[in-house]
């Protein structure tokens, strides 16, 4: 059975779903988007991720194309078309299609896309099994907190790893400090026990799964800190782990070909993944508030 | 007349021209482009645009969708469809559609897409009449020599210009040297009479009306130094003007609202207008070679 997409009003084959040439998304990057998680039928992080949704819309200047309830009725329409259970929806937001021209259009009305796909249920034995990560320069622009589809840097990045027989490289800033992965928050544990991931700045995306985890592990009483930590600090790391809604909690286990801790999932890490699970059990995703204004 | 586009293998009805949703180009800004201007019916600077673009290209490790003879068959085709005399051509070429994900796809092929535009034959006296421009800083990624689609810093300055009623903004990077416009080159002439640009890096994207500048102002004896100025230098400067293949020699003539030398057109400026115009005529743009290598 065929994938049905969402384009600018009309439900149709996913094969078949088409933007114009001078779509701004195509032409300038000037578009973003959200992933959301699908978790056993339902979207994980709904608020946080039209919270954050908003906040790229907003500092872009782009109109909503729907209104946020008109989106989710989309939303959940294209979960139910594509029959996920398990996998993700896609959205897409773009200034729209205007003849080129660098500056904002007057006219156009900005352009819509949602798809979907289906994965398996989360597979904690998978996610717990330890990736490799590496470093490499962030050579990203300076609004890393807009989650646009200006997404070049992290493409090379991404492959840079994949060629390293890496999953993930984790950017690291001018100052020796971490920033995050090129699709996922990086975090580690010190050797003292200490949960350390960045805190949020123009330099990073706060991830819908970054804050569902730091409600979850806040609950359980684990000691977090957010803040910059060095390439350094990795690799003297008892745990470290990725978030991201489609990467979920997942180990790592080796930074730059070097084992952290004992090279296998740590203690804490596994942990946090049944305590970001059974957070999005419960509560659907992170509490979030005011986090983007 | 309808416009006539090229997509992907076909020549159609400019309106309708679309890409994939899953094109790299729409959802990561995976591809780069090329603005040729169209001059009395020929292409300024064929041989420089066609290495820059294999710079691009190659830096990204995109494979071009046909080979160099075929693509120019294409663009001369696309000017002739249009019936442009004088004007635009602009070609972009992406990694192509391929399931979502960051890393470079096994198996898609590179897309192409060209379109043209007519505009009116070259008008110094427009060019001579003197915009403003504002500085902004340089928050663009790190490998600004790639003429990628990832452009929305380039969107966000030049609305900002808009917006101050400017016609470009200049970018400044953390040590205060001006970049470059968002879509165009920026130069001054110094108290001396010195012509300054910014030297060539990852900083910048090398212009090919930068080149045929260069190349035509040395031909006439000017004195010219490739190096970063500042602000505080262009402020002081007796003239400035921006290049590029749709602006080609431009008089600015405010910087931040402060006049530039007596708030007209400058000598040097308006002279290197007419050896630019002369240089393309007589040998069709820069005469570069190994630029990019």
């Amino acid at each position: 059975m065929s994938r049905i997409a969402y384009v600018n009003g009309q439900y149709m084959p996913h094969r078949d779903g088409a933007v114009h040439i001078e779509d701004r998304g195509y032409q300038f990057a000037d578009g973003v988007y959200e992933v959301f998680a699908v978790n056993k039928g339902k979207l994980v992080g709904e608020q946080g991720h039209l919270e954050r949704l908003n906040h790229s819309l907003s500092e872009l200047r782009i109109d909503w194309p729907l209104g946020r309830r008109a989106l989710m009725v989309v939303v959940h329409e294209i979960v139910r078309r594509n029959h996920v259970r398990d996998g993700l929806v896609y959205i897409q937001i773009t200034r729209g299609a205007a003849p080129r021209d660098h500056a904002f259009p007057q006219q156009a009305q900005s352009a819509l896309v949602v798809t979907a796909k289906k994965s398996g249920p989360v597979d904690k034995q998978a996610l717990c099994a330890g990736v490799d990560v590496i470093t490499i320069d962030d050579i990203r622009w300076q609004r890393c907190d807009i989650k646009s589809v200006s997404l070049l840097p992290n493409v090379l990045g991404k492959q840079q790893a994949r060629e390293a027989g890496a999953f993930e490289a984790w950017q690291v800033d001018n100052e020796g400090y971490v920033t995050e992965g090129t699709s996922t928050n990086a975090w580690i544990v010190t050797m003292e026990g200490e949960l350390v991931t960045r805190d949020i700045s123009s330099s990073i995306l706060n991830g819908i799964t970054r804050l569902a985890v730091l409600e979850a592990a806040a609950e359980a009483g684990v000691q977090i800190n957010e803040r910059p930590f060095t390439t350094a600090e990795a690799a003297a790391a008892r745990e470290a782990f990725i978030t991201s809604s489609t990467s979920h909690v997942k180990a790592v286990t080796r930074i730059n070909r070097q084992s952290i801790g004992n090279g296998h999932v740590g203690e804490l890490t596994a942990q946090i993944l049944d305590l970001y699970l059974d957070y999005v059990d419960e509560h659907g995703g992170p509490q979030v508030a005011d986090t983007w204004n």
